[in-house]
C-alpha cells in the first residue's frame, strides 16, 4: 500500500493512548480487540445500522457495540449517515480511512480460512439491505 | 493467499472459544487483542527470548506476556527452541502457522503508516541477536 496523505491529528484521535510510535502498535491501539474488526467486517459487507451489527452471529453486546462505534466515529473510521428511512434514523458508513482497513480484514480472513478448521465465508448471505 | 493444508484440530486449539465460523472472527478469537500481534511482530523482527519481548517499547506486562506465549504455544503459532546459550534456556520461534501471520502484520503496519501521524518503522534497529 502506498503511503496516504496523512490527516491532521485531531483531539479525539489523540485520545487513543499510544504505547509506542510503531505503526503496528498504533493500529492495534485503535482496532486491537476482539470486536472492533467484526464491526468493520459488517460495514464492509454492507451493513450500516446498529441493529444489524447487533444481529451478527457473534452477538456483540450492545454496550460494547456502542463503545466501539463511538470510538470509530471519534477517530474518523466511520461516519454517521441518514438512512433511507429518513427522519431521525441514521446508520454508519466507512470513511476512506475505514475503507483502507480492507487489506487487514482480507489478511485476517485468509489466515482463518487457511489455518482454522471449519471456517467458512458465508456472511454475505446474511447482509440486510 | 491460497488455502493451506489444514492441520487437524487439537484439544488446545479447541480451547479457544469460537463465536462463529467466520474466519475473521476465528482469527480474532486467537490474536484479537492489543498485545498478541506485538509479540508476533517481535518474533518476526528476530527476537526470541522472553526478556527481549518484555524489553520492547510497549512494555508488555510480564503476566500478559506469559499468558500470550502459552496461548500461542498451545495453538501451534510458536514453538520452543533451545537458545544458543544451551542448557535449560529456551526461546521461541514462529511455526509455519505463525509465519503465515506476516500478511496481517504488514497490513497493520501499512495502515498505521498511512493513517496514524508520526508513526515510524525503526524497531529493526532494536533487535537483539
Amino acid at each position: 500500500m502506498s503511503r496516504k496523505q496523512r490527516p491532521a491529528p485531531t483531539a479525539s484521535s489523540a485520545a487513543v493512548k499510544r504505547r509506542s510510535p510503531c505503526p503496528v502498535a498504533c493500529t492495534l491501539d485503535l482496532i486491537g480487540d476482539k470486536w472492533t474488526l467484526l464491526v468493520i467486517r459488517d460495514l464492509m459487507l454492507g451493513r450500516s445500522r446498529f441493529k444489524d451489527f447487533a444481529a451478527s452471529p457473534e452477538k456483540i453486546p450492545t454496550n460494547i457495540l456502542t463503545d466501539r462505534l463511538d470510538r470509530l466515529l471519534e477517530n474518523g473510521v466511520v461516519q454517521k449517515v441518514p438512512t433511507t428511512e429518513g427522519g431521525k434514523r441514521f446508520g454508519y458508513h466507512l470513511t476512506e480511512k475505514g475503507e483502507s482497513l480492507r487489506p487487514i480484514l482480507l489478511a485476517l480472513r485468509d489466515w482463518g480460512l487457511a489455518w482454522e478448521p471449519d471456517t467458512r465465508v458465508e456472511l454475505d448471505r446474511e447482509v440486510k439491505s
